[in-house]
């Protein structure tokens, strides 16, 4: 099996940590090494660094290539704009040579912390033999212990014949209401759209070809002359891989994650997933805390100090300092684009 | 008229600004200027530099003197060590040449902002001919004008031949109740201990001799033989002047200063005193201010990002930030402690 990491993102939310130069993917959040070193490191048993492949931008291909030395250089593909998850994942299949395309693809985000490996990576090679010998395209779906109303969800259809567990995904659905999220939750009919696909190559790009020709015929002539690459591959819709293929196909595939599995989304989920001392804090750095509670801080450069807080998010770097409640932590772009609308785009 | 500024302070209530080598009186808190040099660019009018002294530590003596460079060099007192006020003004006052001791001095804080300086220059003035013509020793009192319990209080005695409203101080109090406070604050007849005092230097020395025999012993015998001053001064009892003379002596006349006074207690006065924005919030140095109301943020160094705060205090420095609400910004020594307890001595 091969793996094909997207690394290419660029989010805000966990800014001032995160920078364009610095995304998610390349922070040490949840441990000692970065999300992507951890992402390449937890498939290690199953996946062999040598069989994997890095999807990324320009901006970031040096920075990932020296976080994984042991995955070869040419597998770090860039994508020469960023066009969305359909054009990228289509566009780094094509570029792998022939025989790998042949081989199962198990698609996998960068930047989500898994608590049970050994789980993780049984679903995945169950996942790759119903990929090899049904030629079946499969997303894999968390089992939801929560009624989040925040991810898309896969409403599951009926069982598959081959391996245990193997269901059709009947629907998508991107991100219910709370009532409703509860509901299925209890019911158990739903997974959580974790981004995690496995697929031949050569059948995903059969997709492609059905349900997106503009793609299928831009990643074609690229692969024929990649002299023509800087000028088609930003005019390829773009269009996400579950928008564009998964939920066109027929008899799309799922097995269900329990994996402890986290899109870690924001300050406040990496203060949840962290261990916290007896008032609640999570303190990284060089930190004092006096009399408070519930409260995230993060000293990356410098010292920290609080006194009398509670439920807050305190990030400070070399340059800035972050300062807010938990309960806002979903609004982190809102500082980011204040910031840029002020011209400090040193601190982007 | 001589003035004698007691420059010698080390408190922790501006941490993480005030550090033990910049104490409060050498920030620029409540303008462009430090304390120590709006203090003297107060008295300019009425005291001319070269007539101004001041009382500092050896630690600070360097900056002090590059604070005020038209002050004397020779007028820049270094106390051996902090043996509280009574010995450091006594100190001060007999290290003067004699004619400079027959002269009025006034001794000032070098550390509390005033709003309306020319009726402070005036009162001021109007205590010089007191002290100078009727010999009295006097402390001045600033009008209150809300039921502080952080203070002390002059309770205002029967008026005294000499300038348009003299009195004589009946007592002092320290710290009243809240009713205590209001009761007072609305009868008019008390008035803040401010800590400025104003009498003949030889008029000071006397009352030294009547009520501390053991100072005015010691500052004697230091006169005398310099050399004895390493082995002296730190035996003198450790007393303020306000106990050791003030409170003792009869006759102790005060005059009212309604002047705008504030002694700048706190990070949450000095919110109060600075112009704040529409939302209520005081920023100062490179700050983005997003959803935030009643919040006072200081970026000395770097940038600062709040978002959805409300009552909070939030100063960045380059090696520490410290974040509180105002509510809690008379307990700051709680986390100075513990930065000194933790071994991080490099941020006291």
């Amino acid at each position: 099996m091969q793996a094909l990491i997207l690394a290419g993102g660029s989010g805000t939310r966990f800014w001032p940590l995160s920078r364009r130069q610095r995304p998610k993917q390349l922070l040490a959040l949840a441990g000692e090494h970065s999300l992507l070193e951890t992402t390449v490191a937890r498939l290690a048993p199953i996946i062999e660094p040598t069989s994997v492949w890095v999807s990324t931008t320009e901006v970031l291909a040096p920075a990932v290539r020296a976080a994984l030395p042991e995955v070869p250089t040419a597998q770090v593909l860039v994508e020469p704009v960023g066009r969305n998850t359909a054009p990228a994942i289509g566009y780094a299949v094509r570029s792998m040579p022939a025989r790998v395309r042949e081989d199962v693809i198990a698609v996998l985000p960068a930047d989500h912390p898994i608590a049970d490996e050994e789980t993780f990576r049984r679903v995945l090679v169950t996942a790759e033999d119903a990929a090899r010998d049904g030629d079946r395209i499969l997303t894999l779906g968390v089992t939801p212990h929560r009624a989040e109303t925040g991810y898309g969800y896969l409403e599951l259809g009926p069982p598959l014949p081959g391996a245990a567990g193997l269901r059709r995904v009947a629907r998508f659905t991107e991100k219910p209401d709370a009532d409703t999220a509860a509901r299925w939750v209890a019911a158990g009919n739903h997974l959580w759209n974790a981004g995690i696909f496995v697929f031949r190559g050569s059948r995903l790009l059969a997709a492609l070809a059905v349900h997106e020709p503009e793609i299928s015929r831009g990643l074609e002539a690229m692969a024929q002359d990649p002299s023509v690459t800087e000028a088609i591959y930003p005019t390829l819709p773009a269009v996400s891989i579950d928008c564009g293929v998964m939920e066109r196909i027929d008899q799309l595939a799922t097995l269900p994650l329990d994996c402890g599995w986290s899109d870690l989304g924001s300050w406040q989920a990496l203060a949840e997933m962290l261990p916290a001392d007896a008032a609640g804090n999570v303190l990284r750095g060089a930190v004092t805390a006096v009399d408070s509670t519930d409260t995230l801080v993060l000293a990356e450069d410098g010292h920290v100090a609080v006194l009398g807080v509670e439920g807050l998010v305190v990030v400070r770097t070399g340059d800035t300092v972050l300062v807010m409640p938990k309960t806002r932590a979903q609004d982190v772009r809102q500082v980011v684009d204040t910031v840029a609308a002020e011209g400090r785009s040193e601190l982007l």
